[in-house]
């Protein structure tokens, strides 16, 4: 009785998010580094993807401390040039602005412990340094996984930009190898799912 | 039968780590803010703690690209003042130098599945965002922490300084700011664990 319970339950949640990627593939919201993924991910008998973000270079404004307050004043699913980010710091922003370079964050979904142990282990296996299981019931498992390549700093306050033109060039070609080897590691992580989960 | 070994590992891995706990303490290795939490857990019958690093400021050296290929040019567990960081940016260095905040980590385990929910449930609490179940054994579960806050960026290229000293000055206050809201967190979290853990 408990086990169709759970069994219900994944079943739901599985269509439910099914439903809900097919959308946003539809709406052209999704990163498209994620597409190929979660539509394999989708496909299986076992596991679902529920949100995820490939990776990006942006420029981030913050009003307030929390993340809650703050707004994309630019953003990249890409590689950038040095020209765009510099010109975008041009445009008049307000509050403080920061340059971000994030790695990729995915939320894989699954059925049972067992099979959230074998994504624990294509993670490690790939080399993804962060994340875990981050929900355990009955019939909903959780694996978060994170990829690490960061930069963060504050680069412009009200309309001063706080380092020089040549600190940019120099920053954006970091965040574009931080990128590309962001993108290599998601690409990776996209070949041992696909080798290690039965559909 | 299976039961009498998953409890034998963890037995044997909570003493192990206990030995190494208190060795660190000796010897003064530990980070102070992580002094009472793992204390705390150590004293507990169903967890230990494994490692963990209560955040930091530092100017991270590096040679290559990857992080085998670092060196501590200087770091502080504390907050720090900006004239510091800028005399150890004015010392001779080789390579390249980022400016690093980096938030807590900390690796909790346990014995059963059950037990590390409890964890990711005081994890919840406690506002910590990242971080999960990373290893799922008989007799071993293992529970990663980790915060949010973080700066980083290159700093110095060779013998050349990329930045303004008042750029220093801001990221500093930065910096402050955010390892304040780190150790605050560990804080919560050490007081939710000490709450809802049975002893």
């Amino acid at each position: 009785m408990k086990k169709e319970k759970g069994k219900a339950r994944f079943e739901m949640v599985k269509k439910r998010h099914y439903s809900t990627l097919k959308k946003a593939e539809r709406e052209k919201k999704m990163d498209p580094q994620l597409i190929k993924l979660c539509d394999f991910i989708a496909e299986t008998k076992n596991y679902f993807t529920s949100s995820g973000c490939s990776g990006r270079i942006m420029l981030l404004g913050l009003k307030g401390k929390t993340k809650r307050d703050s707004y994309f004043h630019k953003k990249w699913h890409s590689t950038v040039k040095a020209s765009d980010v510099w010109n975008a710091l041009l445009e008049k922003t307000s509050g403080e602005i920061w340059f971000k370079e994030e790695p990729f964050i995915l939320h894989i979904g699954t059925n049972t412990l067992k099979n959230a142990k074998k994504i624990l282990k294509i993670k490690d296996k790939s080399g993804v340094k962060r994340g875990g299981i981050i929900v355990a019931k009955k019939g909903k498992f959780l694996v978060e996984l994170v990829g690490t390549e960061e930069i963060a700093f504050p680069v412009k306050r009200e309309n001063t930009i706080l380092v020089e033109k040549e600190f940019i060039e120099l920053i954006v070609k970091k965040a574009n190898e931080k990128i590309k080897r962001n993108y290599a590691r998601l690409k990776l992580l996209e070949k041992n799912l696909k080798k290690g989960l039965s559909k």
